[in-house]
């Protein structure tokens, strides 16, 4: 497999099928290649053009003067063959299917997505799709591709064998701050899949998580092979759908792959060190979590609150994960009853109580930070008649700065009245959520990461342990 | 017990430890009571003054002219007995003591609060907390609480142990729609708690859902048989905290009651035909489901998507929850063969495909809404180039109003290109969410409710099939 990187960092790329009909899914393409800030050379193909949206317009990529770095075919399925044929003889070796009409709509379509598989093959092409929505790389910058929601910029790499949950997640994106470094759209997985994406994300330096939608993954031991070393270097987050009978079986008539047995899949990514998602809602909440925290250096977590109910609701998800409550070194539980009112719960969780103002959240908290014996935090917050959402997140915000080895994890247990405060909380980069629930799934995710980069370390210690000695 | 029913319309509502102070939290709930457009009398008590937010105030309980129907007390734990005692003395049946200082803080509390309860049970008075937020009504209407959001109106009940997740309900509420008929803080629960107050919504036309946040059944052969009773009239969605061991003892330092053993209230809560909810946002979720849908007459759900991979996700999640994928008429699959894109999915899931526009979608909507082997649908968009979630969901609003047995879950995974078409799904009080998962969850405790119901039928159904025969 030659070089995926030009998919993400082309110096130039070609759009076969363009258009200067404005409701063409390739006039959307052109659109978002170019308002995407894209610095390379775009090259519209049609025979019957000779300029659009004033780029000049080349009538086959056979025509285009100089190099090519990548090509997107959005003509008719049985347009694209010939297409891709002369992408092979002018050594093009990147090129984007969006085109549908292949494996995905049965017999005929699955004898021309062999053809193209064959012509790919030959010319050593790297076929991303067919019937995909198309690649982005935010850092070089290029969104090539029809979404109507334009990626914001971050550094999760998403990597999605459903097209529509990768429009889904652009859009939704928007509104829990979470922003992509490169998003790509496998489709059919005709010669590429999932497997090189994450192979080629993982070595990209814009990308500090990965996170993927997979439906089927047909090579399973280079799978574990491949996802285990990218696991090795970042976070790889996948909601693995079609786990149920009926699922599977719509997974098979959506791309004609057979989605394999589920508890395969679970011990195949256990062992691989992959965080898996059990919801849609977990691997955003995740990858948002792992882009913006450290890893904790352990599993004891403390919780402040100010109040008892949601306190409860907390520990019982720490103790129902693989957490563990902290348990607060003596010095820190006598500076808390010396300096919270008696009423507070001074042991894990701390409830610094209703009347808390910031000053009182802001003491406990940094107490807690300052315990040896506390790896995370979470601090949640209820609306009383007296809580100073706004300047208690300032205050949230300068104790992270002033301990970012310790993730602190933010519940804003209300609607309009925290509003403000959360929104200063996520801007600054803390995980900010509704309900603590989140927040610990979060955590557990984070944990289980951390014990398999630690697994890592004890099979290589034992060697240098004995030199040591 | 006297009757609960004067807590929510009391024909006058007396304020102990009202004040003219603007910062006191006496003075919050005298706001909340004018605010909410209480038509009753409203008598501050304060020995201080004789005139108080334009209401005549009077120097103490037993001076008031005329009947109460109603107390707050709001002054400081050791003053609340006298004043209820005097409530007692004057007859009044119904007393909320928002007051704190009580059980929650340990021996000298537990005396003040056994003391309490000893006056109470002499004169028969109903106390709801002490350590509480207050109560509402907003069909009376009355907010005799010092939350800092008001409730929408609305038909759900709920009761809740703790105070603060009553407040981030209230606020949260808000951003989801959620309306509320009662809200009841029951704090420390001292001569009434959960029990009593499922017994009195379960009787209250206002209310079409109850639900609960509880930490502790003290009464369990009771909240069995009054629980079982409501159920049989209107859904009952208990969210059990203190599940876990650390969570049981949090749980027991907040109230200073000790929460049983999980699996106890797991059985319980099934025998009884309360909905369990497993976390908080299920809690809201399953609440917002009961009150805007009819239970679906059985338990075969069909799907309706504009794009493979969630179809494959709700279809997972329907078969891993107790649900069934509906298996379609012949009738209908012609249909929809007929009249679909070749390219569709005709099969449940039914698949309109990423380039459906309004007719497509109403389509196959109504069609697979007039199908006798269809119990519910969810139907879900994606924002594709040619999505159009504002028309597409006035065709779904008005396709519910013509199958108004039939359930239609929406699932709009998106953001802020999807927003309007969903704020007018929820609007017409349609179930919105954003991930299929949710819909799922939520029609998975409908089910188990119509189960409940029908449990009931057939235990009576027996002796009148003898007759019949």
């Amino acid at each position: 497999m030659t070089d995926l990187k030009k998919f993400f960092e082309p110096k130039s790329v070609a759009v076969v099928g363009a258009s200067k009909k404005p409701d063409k899914l390739s006039t959307a393409i052109m659109r978002n290649i170019i308002n995407s800030g894209y610095q390379g050379t775009i090259i519209p193909i049609n025979p019957k053009e000779t300029e659009i949206m004033g780029y000049t317009c080349y009538p086959s990529i056979a025509a285009i003067p100089g190099d090519l770095d990548l090509a997107l075919m959005v003509v008719p399925a049985a347009k694209v063959l010939a297409s891709v044929r002369e992408c092979g003889e002018k050594g093009v070796k990147n090129v984007v299917v969006i085109s549908a009409g292949f494996k995905e709509i049965g017999e005929e379509g699955q004898e021309l997505e062999r053809q193209l598989v064959e012509i790919c093959n030959e010319f050593d092409i790297n076929v991303m799709g067919p019937n995909c929505v198309g690649v982005m790389d935010t850092n070089t910058p290029i969104n090539a591709s029809f979404t109507a929601a334009a990626p914001m910029k971050g550094d999760v790499a998403f990597i999605s064998q459903s097209g529509a949950i990768l429009l889904a997640a652009l859009d939704w994106s928007s509104t829990v701050g979470l922003g992509y470094s490169r998003v790509i759209s496998i489709g059919n997985k005709a010669n590429t899949n999932e497997i090189d994406y994450i192979e080629e994300v993982a070595n990209d330096p814009g990308t500090k998580v990965i996170m993927c939608y997979v439906e089927d993954i047909t090579d399973g031991p280079r799978f574990l092979k491949v996802a285990g070393e990218a696991a090795k270097k970042k976070p790889v987050i996948i909601y693995k759908a079609g786990v149920s009978q009926a699922g599977a079986q719509a997974a098979s008539s959506h791309t004609g792959a057979l989605a394999g047995s589920d508890l395969a899949y679970d011990t195949a990514f256990k062992q691989a060190g992959i965080i898996r998602a059990h919801s849609m809602t977990e691997l955003f909440e995740l990858a948002i979590a792992f882009t913006r925290c450290p890893i904790p250096a352990g599993d004891r977590v403390a919780i402040v609150t100010n109040s008892g109910g949601p306190g409860i609701i907390a520990t019982d998800n720490v103790e129902l994960k693989n957490l563990q409550m902290a348990r607060f070194a003596e010095s820190t539980i006598q500076d808390l009853r010396e300096n919270l009112p008696k009423e507070s719960n001074i042991h894990n969780p701390v409830d610094v109580l209703g009347d808390a103002r910031t000053d009182r959240y802001q003491y406990a908290l940094n107490k807690v930070l300052e315990d040896p014996n506390v790896d995370s935090v979470l601090l949640m917050m209820c609306p009383t008649a007296v809580t100073e959402p706004v300047d208690t997140s300032k205050a949230i915000v300068e104790a992270q700065k002033a301990h970012p080895e310790k993730p602190i994890f933010t519940a804003y247990m209300g609607g309009p009245i925290l509003a403000e405060g959360a929104g200063i909380s996520a801007a600054n980069g803390l995980p900010t959520f509704t309900f603590p629930e989140t927040c610990i799934t979060c955590l557990d995710g984070m944990n289980r990461y951390r014990k398999f980069l630690g697994s890592l370390e004890r099979k290589q210690a034992p060697a240098q342990l004995q030199v040591d000695q």
